[in-house]
């Protein structure tokens, strides 16, 4: 076990201390939320009464073999927290999320949450979001156009692809990763890609985000906003 | 044939003369739209060189029928002139559309064209926008909750259905007929509802019109922005 997975694990465990029985909770997606998913898994089998919104279908699959209850929007109204890992976080809580590709379902579920936490190792500090690629979700068709004009922003579009075939997002859609550099007002940025006719939802996480628990030499550091 | 279907003939024959050989033509969806695809099968028949971008399956359908050759955006970069019908016109030029489903194909059709031209019998004239619920396009995946998020704007959203079931658009999502009354400010509207999360596109087609064609009593009235 490298030091990176402690530092992941470590913010995993903590993250449970805001888990009451009797609360829905989003589940997030990525290395990270596995690891709170296995503290999940255990509380569960020692008795905790929560039940879950997967936020990808394969955090889906991950809890259904975990023994974690599942709920989805047709039985619940709200989420009373959601937790989720990450790609980066920026000093005023502003993230860029879908590396893993489950930005859309992520954004819902966290808008849907009355407390978000966000659970990240110390690579993913950032002073300024845009160290990688942002991901867009954009429609299928049309996509030429659409990363045309995005590419009016000043990024380079790429589509994303699985074994030289574009990715399928689990709402059926392609997602473009737009390297703009360093992001200077990513809520103004973030406003003027989503009006964008073909774009679904962009991985800029805006004013969404309450805590931030990030693991730095085996020790959690707990931001509140 | 009733009257009303020879208004929607006679405007589909008059957007024939904006139909230039070589052009790329973006092939809208609708009943008016359905006699615009039987003049141009004609003019095919006749020797006109033109391919079209369908903005719906069922127009695909039709269009492959009608021996009409098609497109798609992996082999252009504009369309050059766009015919597509609307479910309401005000004296602006915004549009209302969406009734048939196809609004998002429609949108990135009309926003890929050089020109746009909305063919419409007299009875889709309207001072304000709004006599029909507002079709908005979401993503499944939470669906309620988003229905809550428009219904903060003062409308009843609906999710529309076909047989007890959800319908399902071209690309894979829901729609929600949101009931508003009469919108005042649709350019405000859209850009508000477009920002949720979990919206795809509205119906609210602003600023995406340059000539409106309509039939009057067997006369074909033309404006142009």
């Amino acid at each position: 076990m490298t030091h990176h997975n402690s530092g992941k694990q470590i913010v995993a465990h903590a993250a449970l201390s805001y888990v009451q029985s009797g609360m829905t909770l989003g589940l997030g997606t990525g290395s990270t939320v596995h690891y709170f998913l296995e503290e999940l898994k255990r509380c569960v089998r020692e008795g905790l009464h929560i039940q879950g919104i997967p936020t990808s279908k394969q955090t889906e699959k991950l809890a259904e073999a975990y023994g974690i209850p599942l709920t989805d929007f047709s039985k619940v109204t709200k989420i009373d927290v959601a937790i989720d890992g990450a790609d980066e976080v920026d000093p005023d809580f502003q993230l860029m999320k879908g590396g893993g590709g489950s930005l859309v379902r992520e954004k819902i579920v966290a808008e849907a949450a009355d407390k978000r936490i966000i659970i990240v190792d110390n690579t993913k500090s950032v002073d300024k979001l845009g160290r990688f690629p942002l991901p867009v979700e954009v429609v299928p068709f049309g996509w030429q156009k659409t990363a045309s004009y995005l590419e009016r922003f000043g990024c380079t579009p790429v589509l994303r692809k699985v074994n030289q075939q574009p990715f399928v997002s689990d709402n059926g859609n392609y997602i473009l990763d737009c390297a703009f550099g360093s992001i200077e007002h990513p809520k103004t940025l973030h406003g003027q890609l989503k009006q964008l006719v073909g774009v679904v939802e962009t991985g800029l996480f805006i004013d969404m985000t309450d805590i931030v628990l990030t693991a730095n030499n085996g020790v959690v550091e707990r931001q509140i906003k």
